[in-house]
């Protein structure tokens, strides 16, 4: 049962696959509200799975932190957009502070291959 | 490898299953206090897993948010009851703070099938 | 597809194995300042992965979660010198209140066995 480890860094792997199973870093994104920043992490989210051979329809699992869970409603605004028509992910998502204040959200996915 | 999404929302999905593994939303339920509302989010989490072919002796792992951590213990008292003997999941718990100020647990589950 | 379950107690089991994949339970150890519970919850987690036979090198996604993010910087001095060469898994780091004021850090492991 092979792992393959993609964009290693000393401290993290981007993403590990295992098993048809991808697992991702959490993903934050710089920008200037919660829309763009939403946006901003939903493209690198995109990128990441395509580099794997995976893309937004095979996404399982979406666990979504919030720094201001007030942030809940326009967050939702951008991803309701996003995810593609019967193939949502399970969800969860709660207020979890960033390691950096200029960060307002942060997405860890699970994907199949 | 397939698949398998159920209830499915514009979105979320409430479970996701791939590779004999289901991925469920984080399950909030309404309730009175922190004794009632963990009753109804265990129940809720029964039904889920039902409805894949799965049971509470098949739970891998379960993520428990608790708005406030001071109901630990109360949270505990349920729990302890409802775990299976000999099938207790992997387990970590921690203080988030919930989409809206009525909930006080939400619980994600990880199950095999 | 069996599950075998490791230090199995009434609350939680402390690892889940299924499908080649292991879920830790979020593991806290006590220790004076956060070098120290960093150093500890990272040698328990060897010591659990030695237990279903696997290894630093085997791991899928870290979540962690410190009870102060202001402990990051610290949190990753221990972390990046015990994370092996080429082989990080993918991680998430926020700050989420821990089941006693004792604790300072939590890390929850998937692994591949």
């Amino acid at each position: 049962m092979s792992i393959k480890r993609y964009e290693v860094g000393p401290r993290m792997s981007k993403i590990v696959v295992h098993n048809n199973t991808a697992y991702l870093c959490g993903v934050c994104v710089k920008g200037a509200d919660i829309h763009e920043q939403t946006r901003n992490v939903l493209q690198e989210i995109e990128r990441l799975l395509a580099e794997v051979g995976s893309d937004k329809t095979k996404i399982l699992q979406a666990v979504i932190w919030l720094a201001d869970i007030n942030d809940f409603a326009a967050m939702n605004a951008i991803w309701d957009e996003w995810v593609p028509v019967d193939n949502a992910p399970a969800r969860a998502t709660g207020e979890v502070k960033l390691v950096t204040a200029e960060y307002k959200i942060e997405i860890i996915i699970t994907a199949a291959i």
